[in-house]
């Protein structure tokens, strides 16, 4: 059996204040926003920052089979309290809320995982950052991950 | 400012059985074993898989500035409930734990991070997976993200 997994695509990290969480990183890693966007569907504003050098970190346009850039922090600030970064909040607390992981082709993926028997969250893939299509699997099945699977855009 | 990080080097996830996870990942998403590793010092018994090609993954050997592989999931399981990661199931339960950035210069990092008003939970790097040299930051300072740096062995 091949890796399903192209690369660990991003870390989701929860934060109450987006743009001071941004500037930390900034300060502490010199980190860059490579992305920042509403994603009303999801609720939440997000950043995304490429952890590493840019040259080797740019998801979109990369090819998709075996690409490896190094990766993004992913800062997600919720819109409401009643969302699901919203309630995560409120249960954990600010840190680490899922694992991205990079697939070739997300159809496949999800087809190959349901079948090892992981719930989907997603049974379909919808809109994620920067342009990828992407699904969620139920951390319930995952050893307590949430864990999302991120096809790059073309 | 230069980025400090490399790529995302690992995410540390925390289970109470480390076999039945390295199976799941194994039957999930075709994960296999680079590194299976007891180390005494941190509690913790441990794998290391490659989220990736293994030509494109291996860190031992690659060079330090710039390399970006894949990444590796880092399976932990305590040695014993008085331990770090012990202690962090008992409070959480299993689930994600750290996220491991990969640096060129840990010594150098570490002086940037502290300089940055990071409290470092280690002064001086310890040992780590495969051979790395590893230091952990503290959470508190960093958005309740437990965060390790990472620098590969030659």
């Amino acid at each position: 059996m091949l890796p399903l997994l192209d690369r660990i695509d991003h870390v989701g990290i929860a934060c109450r204040d987006l743009d001071a969480t941004v500037a930390l990183y900034r300060a502490t890693f010199g980190l860059e926003v490579a992305s920042l966007e509403v994603n009303e569907e999801q609720g939440v504003r997000e950043a995304m920052l490429r952890a590493g050098p840019a040259a080797a970190g740019l998801r979109a346009g990369s090819p998709a089979a075996g690409a490896a850039g190094p990766g993004y922090v992913q800062l997600l600030q919720p819109l409401a309290p009643d969302t699901p970064v919203g309630r995560f909040l409120a249960r954990r607390g600010e840190g680490l809320h899922h694992v991205g992981y990079g697939v070739a082709d997300i159809g496949q993926a999800l087809a190959a995982v349901a079948a090892a028997g992981i719930r989907l969250l997603d049974e379909r893939p919808r809109h994620g950052s920067m342009g990828a299509s992407i699904a969620f699997l139920h951390p319930g099945d995952l050893g307590g991950v949430l864990t999302e699977l991120v096809q790059a855009a073309r």
